[in-house]
């Protein structure tokens, strides 16, 4: 098949996004592509002509992205303008593009990463260059709009979960223990908060859960660790980086403002810290607070296996669909009630920039816990385990260790 | 056999001081021993009659303690007092021994746990209780005298490296990057931090170490920082909690003075946030601070093997000399050239309150890193992989569900 495509990644790498990486070289690879490009650090490698070959590396190098965290292609934040605005990075593209043959282009990233497919694809469909455009979705943030979940979300689920558990065995490890506040990831979604909730599995019960989706009242949540405490002599809280109060201003800044910078941290510290500082002046109790920080995001040795199946699956179907003509799609995942996947190609101009965020069957009543209905739906994305490949005892992981190529335009 | 023995934890967990529980127990029930009782929460279990039998837990209930963190016993940090201050305790205790029919106790600890080892085994000489006492290491922190490492280190060196390389790769997926500081645990010995440099292994060589044995200067540590980001545009960093400067002051404390309280948080967070705090005052450059907290002590599904194996010998090995009479004895770990590793008893109170710092060959001239003669002390220490427990990709943990045992005294 004498066609060639081009791959790049975009936005906060998950454990998986390399696993979506590996299923498009494979399948390309396997329908005999030409040529197999990478940009690196995503649109910016097109536009500074920092982009290699992929075409001739082997299944024993490639493998190992299966396991490799991070952007193996390097990641990129930058954001396209409108075409109207700025016509030529557009026709740089092209050019490009064209220089190298291109018939596809592969996308891996979130909302932002969308949105330049979105223009990318809109572009070549006015100027009539036939390449197709196919963004494949990864976050773990679970925060995307037109699939039933994202590749990225189960591994990063998986870690957290699985973290949260060992932290409630730790701490329970003492009679008389402390208010232990985990601070979690997702922005202004609670789908990675809500994930603690599958330490119900392990018997390790997290026991107040506090998701941006429901505004944050300091003093029931006052109330609820006193009770708590006053029962257990130690409390378990996961509480997710975006909650906000009933104005809608996230935690950290109203704690601020009203304590007059009595927190006057010259860098904003996490939610979880100041939660532990309020609990500490007003209730008195012993606090400790933990931020899973981007470990949440690369700990590739507690990847699902389920997750990073999908993600190559994702990754396979995105140069299936490419090469059957589609463009200007993102690829989702469709779940029927025994949690097979299908996968389908979406509008991607209904998806780019929107927010999904979690419903409310998922939160109780109270705004302080996870209903079951979340573990049916989470569970099936946390199976498995990814073989890792370790030497001596340390991982190893793919280099990308290869020449740019010559653009001539 | 008709002996039965007793057997506590105590101090900060580690992911393996279970698998130490699990040998003591195997070894004891293979040498058919009539009564294997637990102590609940250390010492203080003994006290308050807070103990369980064992005796009848299965091999495949028993066999979850691999893999399970935290202390399945329940840990304390009681201390006793002197025999001469408070000889009634030291009488309490041996009258629960005596009521239990107690032939060996058990204290799987730190420094403290051997303290308290040292006190009951001299007063049980002085009474002539016939009641051999063992002590069993275990620290994350590597800082016990007279043994070459100690279980629990080993693991945690596992997780920090392994995570340290994760961060490595993910931070590196973009071109402009941010001043990451990692914070590792180790109280005032560097042996945890300095377990970064095994990050080599997996070619993510962390740029800048810096142990609580050399004085932190801040000048050149920043003037490093800068360098290095002048150069690679990111840099990454690892310290351990417990850095001092010249005149033996943490670091937290010196800056928090010399700044009035400008980074007055009401509760002191950790060096790496003060650190960046420091550095986006007068270096002006991005970053980000990661403490990895207590999942340096709890991570039990990325426990190294070598380490699991290494605390279940100890326990094997604990009862085996208790049986043979030994007591106010410490187990340690002696490795030949070949890293094989023998066991031994040494005297306890040797050992008991003294700390172990890293020596000076394994620190570089600079003091911001790590020789290659740590790579080859350390890294037997971290090879293999523990099989884990997971139900429906959740881990499972030994649960400990028994009756107290009724003491009649």
């Amino acid at each position: 098949m004498n066609k060639s495509c081009i791959i790049a990644q975009s936005g906060g790498p998950t454990a998986v996004i390399n696993c979506t990486l590996l299923g498009i070289v494979e399948e390309a690879k396997r329908m005999g592509f030409e040529h197999i490009y990478g940009a690196l650090n995503g649109i910016e490698g097109v536009l500074n002509h920092r982009i290699v070959e992929l075409t001739n590396q082997t299944h024993d190098q490639l493998q190992l992205l299966m396991s490799t965290p991070g952007a193996a292609l390097g990641s990129g934040r930058h954001q396209l303008k409108s075409t109207e605005q700025d016509p030529e990075t557009y026709q740089h593209i092209q050019k490009v593009f064209e220089s190298l043959g291109i018939d596809c282009f592969f996308y891996i990233g979130g909302n932002d990463s969308m949105d330049t497919c979105n223009k990318v694809a809109n572009y070549f469909a006015k100027t009539n260059f036939s390449c197709n455009v196919i963004g494949v979705p990864k976050t773990i943030d679970n925060d995307l709009q037109g699939t039933d979940h994202t590749p990225g979300f189960g591994s990063a689920a998986k870690f957290v979960s699985t973290t949260i558990s060992e932290i409630y065995v730790d701490t329970n490890s003492y009679k008389k223990g402390r208010v232990t506040i985990v601070e979690v990831m997702g922005r202004n979604a609670g789908w990675l908060t809500a994930a603690c909730k599958l330490a119900d599995l392990s018997n390790t019960p997290v026991d107040l859960i506090y998701l941006p989706e429901r505004p944050f009242d300091l003093n029931s949540f006052l109330q609820d660790v006193q009770a708590i405490y006053n029962k257990k002599q130690k409390v378990l809280v996961a509480v997710s980086e975006g909650i906000r109060d009933a104005n809608g201003q996230y935690i950290l800044k109203t704690v601020a403002q009203n304590k007059n910078d009595s927190f006057g941290h010259t860098q904003l510290g996490g939610v979880a810290q100041t939660l532990c500082d309020i609990i500490s002046e007003q209730l008195s109790l012993p606090v400790r607070h933990i931020e899973l920080n981007l470990l949440q995001r690369c700990s590739a040795h507690i990847s699902s296996a389920a997750d990073a199946q999908e993600a190559y699956n994702c990754g396979v179907f995105a140069l299936q669909m490419a090469t059957q003509g589609h463009t200007c799609k993102m690829v989702s995942m469709f779940r029927d009630s025994q949690y097979h996947i299908s996968l389908q190609l979406k509008d991607i101009d209904n998806i780019a920039n929107a927010v999904q965020i979690v419903p409310d069957k998922y939160i109780n009543e109270q705004g302080n816990g996870i209903t079951d209905d979340f573990v049916t739906y989470a569970l099936p994305l946390v199976q498995g385990e990814v073989p890792q490949h370790y030497k001596n005892g340390m991982p190893q992981y793919y280099q990308l260790d290869l020449p740019l190529v010559e653009i001539k335009l």
